[in-house]
């Protein structure tokens, strides 16, 4: 069979595993590199390997516009068409469709987004594609679907669960996710039920257009993974029934999805966690800062992902076992001393931290040049990446509460 | 001694060499890759190294102004600051402060950058630092040096041959140039006249700084070879004084400057070159263009550098044995082949057109993803370093005329 995940040690809620893809091996709890049109901004494919990354995902919804799901298709399909050889994912495009179409308005998103990224941080380089900002509502949720505009041109699109499914089989990556209905926080009780609802029946819906449709290996096992999204706000009644109806469809693996305030995020996952079958995959979409990973390994997840990391690196914050530094910082100027610290506190070993000083990447970014946002991506990446890598190797060792104690201590600088 | 240079054959004018440096040889004729700001723009200096370049130039004028040559050198000199191991070369930063100070208007500029890219690549991401641009009359020359205004903040700024040789010291590259004053190509001949006999009377004062103060070895020997430039506009009889009085002069190696018409260009570079000593190198300043490698090399120039690859990259204009191609073209947007040819009119072998299929290209240029700099520099940059490299092997295997007239009957399409 293509796919399996086989958990190799439990603690609590807490799980290290092993998800195996017709592309090769993720080692879970991970970190999910964020690769929005098909590349993760500013690397090589190599690049990206070399941080240490597993597995890359892409957005559904930027693909579907640009290039187009069946270029990619033809271009033979995701990891082929980027030259990425390992596992990859697509989210639905619900989130994009919702929060670029202004469902959400433009001060929310994601809550790792939020928190972390100042608002000027999009706009660097060009590069404002991912976030959510002053669009006129531009989403219209009916039963059957979403219409929508392009971001990029105003013209007029239609996702329904189907066509999410259909343009996911074109984009053709390893694993992906039904198409579901993303709520803004602010939305009221009534309303986040009457889309968990609908979500619900999406879920179905694409669940069943996957089992016919999808491409098939040669001993008819699916060729790809389909996820099913829990949703249901921060509220405790719907989070549960929402992860025993999706927990109870013959998904491959979960998401939990929504927005989250930052001090109930952590609830919600042990909750829908408890009631999701044990025996498959868990991916807290659009997560994470580096203290949501032990936050939400504790409670159960098992894949991050989050723009984060090569958002803010573009800025020239990076991250540092002692917090973010900002390398625009004038006292790196004339700093010689390597850029940062790793996850484990020593002297970063990444790529950029072993070749370049401070005041070289602080160079880069005051002149504008390119090669900063490669740089400062590559640490940021290797930081994350191997942070979620220790804390896997945490619960082998059994040493899960000590790591993020001092990790955490150390991180905010108590 | 640290520098040497070996003419291993000869046709005529043209000869294939060894240059030896402290950093490692430079097999000529070679073309210098240009990293302006100590970084060759959207490549990590792996990238520079595996497309088969030898050795980086980088821009005394800007490294000046940001970071600093102090904080250049206190990083352990151009190399050692901008991780690139091999050979490295610093201009003079004469002909930014004249063109950036717009003793040039804004419509002047070397050849091959004026014949070959159009105006609005150089804005192309934020990067319009190098290109002549519309500024006020910001340098102002007299007989002891130049008075600027920065390009950055317009904060006033003075070059002297000793100041130039004291920052050239400071950016530590191997090989370096006089200080010289760059004419615009519309001057009268009595100033450009006059301006040729300044450069002379500033060649002397800067080799003889650089004498006096080069860091030497244990053996006493300079560990930085210096380079003068022949100026005199188009002129014969200028360009053979200049080659006669620079020539005399004890230079490690020269340069030829300055503007050209586009079809005399190879006259001058001839009259020079026959006048120049035979046995020390000719780098033929800002040059070139595919086409410009054949009559410079056949005319007795043994280094070319030039912005045009990689600026033309950023915009998406790739080279190829038949010509350039612009990958914006909606034709590519679905062409599943490789991206381009190489100079030898088979299939491209860098890595770019290796991995990667046109539309994945064109894809991330009308998403304006960064790496699809990364991609096309890769690709331009290896076909011109690549070219010069075959053009090589064509002196040494006596078959320059043929290989010339084969390439150039297919890129100009006839």
């Amino acid at each position: 069979m293509p796919f399996s995940f086989k958990i190799e040690k439990k603690g609590g809620r807490m799980r290290a595993g092993t998800l195996v893809t017709p592309h090769g091996i993720i080692q879970t709890p991970a970190f999910v590199t964020v690769g929005t049109k098909a590349t993760v901004k500013a690397l090589t494919p190599e690049q990206v390997a070399s941080l240490g990354a597993q597995v890359v995902l892409a957005n559904t919804y930027h693909l579907y516009l640009e290039p187009g799901d069946e270029i990619v298709r033809d271009g033979g399909g995701l990891g082929k068409f980027m030259n990425w050889p390992g596992p990859t994912m697509t989210d639905s495009g619900g989130f994009q469709v919702f929060s670029l179409g202004a469902a959400f308005g433009k001060n929310a998103s994601k809550i790792a987004e939020r928190g972390a990224v100042p608002e000027a941080a999009a706009g660097f380089r060009g590069d404002s594609d991912e976030k959510s900002s002053v669009h006129e509502a531009l989403a219209k949720i009916d039963e059957d679907g979403v219409s929508f505009k392009s971001v990029i041109d105003g013209s007029p699109h239609r996702f329904t669960p189907e066509r999410s499914m259909e343009i996911q089989h074109n984009i053709g990556a390893d694993m992906f996710f039904a198409f579901d209905e993303c709520t803004s926080p602010h939305a009221p009780y009534e309303y986040q039920h009457e889309a968990m609802d609908r979500t619900h029946r999406w879920a179905e819906r694409s669940l069943d257009y996957h089992q016919k449709n999808v491409k098939r290996d040669g001993d008819g096992m699916p060729t790809q993974a389909l996820f099913g999204i829990v949703q249901g706000g921060r509220h405790e009644d719907l989070r549960k029934e929402s992860a025993k109806i999706i927990g109870g469809m013959n998904f491959d693996g979960f998401g939990i999805g929504g927005s989250f305030d930052k001090e109930d995020m952590y609830t919600v996952v042990g909750w829908v966690n408890d009631i999701l079958p044990e025996g498959k995959p868990r991916h807290l979409l659009g997560i994470g800062e580096p203290e949501d990973f032990f936050g939400g390994i504790e409670n159960g997840a098992d894949l991050f992902d989050c723009v984060a990391p090569t958002r803010l690196a573009r800025t020239g914050n990076l991250y540092g076992a002692h917090g973010r530094i900002n390398i625009n910082n004038a006292k790196f100027k004339k700093d010689f001393d390597s850029i940062a610290t790793g996850p484990d506190g020593k002297k970063c070993v990444c790529y950029t931290c072993a070749n370049y000083t401070a005041a070289y990447l602080s160079h880069l970014f005051r002149a504008n040049e390119m090669e900063a946002a490669t740089l400062a991506s590559i640490h940021n990446l290797h930081f994350i990446v191997n942070l979620v890598k220790m804390i896997r190797q945490s619960i082998l060792d059994e040493k899960f509460q000590e790591f993020k104690k001092e990790f955490l201590t150390k991180y905010h600088g108590k």
